[in-house]
């Protein structure tokens, strides 16, 4: 109720503060008997992993997952090569708790914040809703907690996956007005990883690189966008009234620190075209398979997958934390000019990917379990 | 569970088809002593309803809404003007039970449809999740069903009004390509609703329904965008992480038929600014009182309401029902062409303004709701 | 949140209170493809009906349900007989929503209670909760409230048999001190509804009868026990922790009006029996099929089914409305002699099958459904 | 969705199998600002905790809980002795994440039950439910899973306590059959703690011990009954009709493991007298306060308190597990003879003393923060 669970039958409750002693949460509603390479999930938090390339943030966090419940070694996991290296576990239907402690957090380059509101950030709104907050860091409102969300959502993909083959891949489309033209070979962890930037264009990625760099130096920050993509979800998928497929990715992906705007399919773009042009035509081929001509529906009809491939685009502001001089104020009302100091990201995109795709993960493992009510 | 209702103190669940006996629904968690004033609901009902004008679908509805439960007389209530005329009501904290009965229901209107799959609409979809579907309307998917919404978020209204002075108003920014520039007088029922179009500048409303007009003539439809603006939300509202304020706003109106895209405050073109551009400077006013000299949050940061207006934009696509031949498939997958018939709007943003404002409203006060288990 | 919604996949949500215009509610997340006999429902609100004794209120409401939404004629019912007596229908999958007019409300019943506090009755706890309420017939107080359970539980009854051949029963076991010992032949609607008490026993039914004829023209009231038996939930069924079958169960039962006690199994007489006393042993038949030889968990163990029959009690106090003269006080705290009005049960237990029969058909249509997300 | 959180505004959701690396949980909703002393949370769990008398299981954990989130430093705590010995901490708002490590495990113990079932116990539900269970110390099935609730319900008391002053106490009534007359007396940590058994009669409190020592030696177990008393709690708590604050402390209670009865109030033995001997009349003090002159209802009347002490009355089978040789079935529907292994308790009810006073506490609270959405 207080807004730090997601999901309504694939359930993940995150907890912890950016400079608390750890983060972590529980993944509830997992269904017995699913395969789970626990090196799959670690191997998603490095990817957001803060001091993993130049152009982030130089935090250095390790963000080893200790798990603590739900799980129990894959006994029928007889391939001596897994046991070495690689061990198998199995989920038990029963909730599964886990942790990233806190290891390099500097509270004392908080400690100047205490009575003063930096712009654009949550320290003024907490202050206004608790009537207290924890200052070191940003708290609970620091993107760090999201390390928990990619936790849930790297278990969410093997589920889709093995369950459905589905996979999600996003990537960084635009960094400020540097962007890259849509190509559909921009899919997969091998592609998009190629680059720090993770910009599946290496040209591109290069310019988006130097342009970061060039705001680091200026102790600046820049914004853009990403988009996901998501395969073969089976058409059905999603709740036709509150609960459309793309009112819950809404929420979901909107609920990432800094996203402002959010789009499905033909998004603002469609609103330019009339009905007769935006309508996606059904056609079947050969053997019988449905699918529509275009996908200016991004995959989803009334709510409801359509089993084309889910398409959302989200805006990602500049980061608010700066590190040249601003106007605020104190808690008291006086106006001061703040420093910026701090350790933090001069454009979030790169390390955001692995947050995106987990919210999408996270999503449609929901709606796989929510399916399973639908009929008789 | 099955995405009926929305909220988590106030919450609404509705019920009902296009083209079945009646739509309604529940409203529970209203506080009891709200005085509230159904006339305002029928009203906003009539916003919404069909028929109300030329560019409307010509589907005739009286759209009137029957109470059951929840309310009392107010009997303190002692004007003699109020009583004749408009008498108000009070609520006791029970569920607020209410249908509206669909009368012009023209179902022969869709018989030749029921082995056919619309483009873009969701009966190729409902099948899918369903195993079967109410073909007559689109059934459940049909817009029809956002009247129990209007129903729901009218009282909503009344709460944050009364209780916080709050006041939520949309209007039509653009059609298709045509738009018009923010102005600050655009707020409020008497402004927007000044002409058919509900767009608050006379001359590009005329330009707007022409538009609409020729593609209605046409056999076609369009879209465009929607914005949505509310004053006086006191700082602190929305919860930290997932329910994020603009997390259920985005929700809330993506969950409309036929939207495809939300924006808060700046944004997709916000992602263009560095973060020292982009962030809003604190200020305090003479009587200590805090604000931004800038608004491009749109209200909200760190999910949490900071006291300024709160800004969403959003996109609906051109309506999917048009009256030109289209290509489709049948229930077995052959090929056909479909010619449109059936009542429909060539534009829904107009009719679809009381209903943004709706939904707003609903997750405004769930949150008013919310805050109050925030502090001790 | 108002706690008007019982469920959490298979979800009832109820409004109405008694002198209102109507109760009803909505169903959801009743799965799609589902055959519906409306009769049957009709049925259930009857065995519950007021009226319909000469033990019971001589309240007269027809209670007859209108359905408004989710579901449809179900085409492939091609049995004339059907067609001409008793209409089948199929359920769509989306909400199911319904309602009964209040037809026999006497209010003015009730005018002489507006500031008085009627003993052991809900007047008090409703002023102190909401500040204000709904003085006729007990507003949302009242047991009138639970035909909208029945109705919903009358459908979910339906969704087990259909599924699963899961049939349940219950039947007064004790008025006062008046008991009838066990018998497995105390099942199914034919026996218990042998008797206007229902107590499968018509020697014992007898002598119930008399002694609540003598308590209602004594003005007086009287409770007792209900027991409910299941049959044909398989194993597995119920969530280890919380939402144990048998938590659910007690708080399902526990909600109806005036139930003051719950036992699952040998409840507080198996705590007299060591543990070597109390285990049910695990064998099983020649076809393999597993049994306990004796019951005492009554079919839940761990929370979950263990495919045994399951064994509920319930405790119901004297209704508290009484025609005797009784102390109380006024708004005001003054003190006030009250004498009773209005129309009520000498004893509720007889119409009380059907309600509790409905929960718990709730109950486990909600953990049907849960279940199906067990397993990979 | 799975049954691990219980709570709608206070909610706490648990993880963790009696032999895995940790149990925990997350208590999440507790509003900003309260004072929380750490003390009394172990303080708490050490009451509950094994190996703490003769008359428990020699398991030997120590049970020492870890806060990982949620909790600041009261800085205006002043005090110096506080500081020294007992530091307060202060609620952010946040949710206060929390883990237990299981130290004493002997998983070794449980081999031998990996394909059989022991009676009474959930090792075939789980099989039937799951597929596959965690078969070491009962898995999510054992009562080690309580501590979680025992933290949870510690901070839910001081919430209680801090704000209105409500304090609960449980004590064993009856042990099989020795049993305790009621004294109002029985009341308080003090008087309550001060025998092993935790019944407040010394006399009789020996008896207990002796009959427990008794059914030890002889690898047996016994039931009993305790009863839980709520002083302080406001009129006015509980929501009308399915979350009724008896159905939600029917359900909270009935998850703690070995429970089958549940009584509020008069419970069953109320049923036997006439409404005219059950009612509860109505009186006022001197001052205009409100009282009833006695207490059937147990404190909650329609569901809602009423301001009169709570009661409820809960009844505990023998545990399960015995020393004694018992008939089973192996996986494969196998006739065995089982040998009692692993640590046990004889009699569970002293440790679930404070088990039972958490889940009230966690269901009051609840319910505390629902009361601030009753009234505008």
């Amino acid at each position: 109720m207080s807004g730090n669970t997601f999901g309504k039958l694939l359930q993940i409750t995150t907890f912890g503060e950016s400079h608390g002693l750890s983060i972590g949460g529980i993944l509830d509603g997992l269904p017995a008997g699913l395969t789970i390479d626990l090196e799959q999930v670690q191997n998603e938090l490095d990817r957001r992993r803060p001091g993993s390339s130049e152009i982030t943030t130089p935090r250095n966090e390790k963000d080893l997952v200790e798990f603590f419940s739900g799980l129990i070694i894959n006994e029928s996991d007889n391939d001596p090569s897994n046991k070495s290296e690689n061990q198998l576990f199995i989920s038990t239907g029963t909730p599964i708790g886990f942790r990233i402690e806190n290891k390099d957090a500097k509270s004392e380059d908080y400690e100047h914040l205490e009575n003063t509101y930096r712009p654009s950030h949550a320290d003024y709104t907490y202050d206004k809703k608790y009537g207290l907050r924890d200052i070191r860091g940003g708290g609970r409102a620091s993107a760090r907690e999201t390390a928990s969300r990619v936790v849930g959502g790297a278990i969410a993909k093997q589920l889709l996956y093995r369950t459905h083959k589905i996979e999600i891949s996003a990537y960084v489309e635009r960094v400020q007005d540097i962007s890259v033209p849509f190509s559909p070979a921009f899919f997969g962890r091998k592609v998009i990883d190629s680059n720090i930037v993770r910009c599946p264009s290496s040209d591109i990625a290069d310019r988006m690189i130097q342009r970061i760099q060039e705001a680091r130096d200026d102790g600046d920050t820049l914004g853009g966008a990403i988009v996901v993509l998501t395969k073969n979800v089976p058409a059905g998928w999603g709740e036709p009234v509150f609960d459309k497929l793309n009112a819950d990715l809404a929420k979901a992906l909107m609920s990432i620190p800094s996203v402002k705007g959010i789009e499905v399919g033909s998004g603002f773009s469609g609103t330019l075209m009339k009905g007769s042009e935006h309508n996606d035509a059904f056609n079947s081929d050969k053997e019988g398979k449905v699918f529509t001509t275009t996908n200016r529906s991004g995959g989803i009809q009334g709510g409801i997958s359509n089993g084309e491939e889910i398409i959302v685009r989200i805006a990602f502001k500049p980061v608010a934390t700066i590190k040249k001089a601003q106007d605020s104020i104190d808690k008291d009302g006086n106006k001061i000019t703040l420093e910026g100091k701090g350790r933090h990201d001069p454009c979030v995109l790169p390390r955001a990917i692995p947050i995106v795709e987990a919210m999408v993960a996270l999503v449609l493992g929901d709606h796989l379990l929510r399916q399973r009510s639908a009929r008789l």
